[in-house]
């Protein structure tokens, strides 16, 4: 029984890899069942024996960046300390959640709301945007960051530069370390000598 | 006859507006002429008399963004003085033209290099890429930046923020000086207070 549960574990991981390959590739609604089983190697019957349908294996794919950037906010560094502090943790978090989940996230990042998964998902996006944001709000009430930029622009720019990562990066060519370094140093003090 | 060409002239500029609208909506290729010469309420024939096909009117679009991009460089605060303030006035006049060019850039951006001209246009925006890259490696050595950044790596970061702007910026409810100040702070200053 214990045995068959990791089987089983392992199938819906393993077909969730391919799936999100395939929903990068050809997009979310250029992708058919028939795609996901040829990409897969196994039969549409033994998918549907792990999921109902292709916005399940949505729904898997994007909640598994979702979580991971939920759990970031949930991490001792990003819940005490002066606000300026979190927000660094968070912003250099993210950055590293983003290249280590990358298929995910770039999944994430492509929704665009044609279903009731698409929509769930962009509404999670946008709470983690917004829980960031007050992040930063809060960090300019305490005088830590300047307050000439106004926070849901400076949040808009963060994310931006962050979330542009995703068309670049291939994994391997550079540390996720050195990446999230360059983003916090960017983002907090600038690229000018001191 | 100066009438004449003022008149072509308006068309051409005008039939432009329409196509870069829809090749944004739709996908350059999922635009047909014949989408075109709806949206634009004149025959495919007019368009023909304008302009080779669909092709051409993609090259006049995305060139009419990187004109506007390359001749940032020309301009006498981009060509003398510090590197590094010749960087900041280049990041400053980036972010602008992509507001005031804002479908055209945004168009540029979705290019993926199907067709000859796609690839013409990729070629040209690493182009601007690389110059953009040089100007802050010759501020680096001039020790007017950090050099704890990568200068590849940077300009990366630097550009997603600004191309990242076309996802959300809706002209009117933000004025392009607000949002290119902001960008120059966060990138050569960055969000801390001092």
């Amino acid at each position: 029984m214990a045995e068959n549960t990791t089987r089983t574990a392992y199938t819906v991981e393993s077909l969730l890899a391919v799936t999100v390959e395939v929903f990068n590739e050809r997009g979310y609604d250029g992708t058919s069942m028939e795609d996901l089983s040829r990409a897969a190697g196994i039969s549409k019957s033994s998918i549907y024996h792990h999921v109902r349908g292709k916005e399940e294996l949505l729904r898997l794919a994007v909640g598994r960046a979702l979580d991971a950037l939920f759990a970031i906010l949930e991490e001792p560094a990003a819940s005490s300390g002066r606000s300026v502090d979190r927000l660094e943790h968070v912003v250099r978090r993210t950055t590293e959640v983003l290249l280590t989940e990358l298929p995910y996230v770039t999944l994430l990042l492509r929704v665009r709301g044609n279903t009731a998964t698409e929509l769930w998902a962009l509404e999670r996006r946008r709470d983690f945007d917004h829980r960031v944001a007050e992040l930063l709000r809060a960090a300019v009430t305490a005088g830590e960051l300047r307050s000439d930029v106004e926070a849901r622009l400076a949040t808009r720019l963060l994310f931006g530069m962050i979330n542009s990562i995703v068309e670049w990066y291939r994994p391997g060519a550079r540390s996720a370390d050195g990446v999230a370094d360059a983003v916090v140093h960017l983002a907090f003090d600038g690229l000018r000598a001191r």
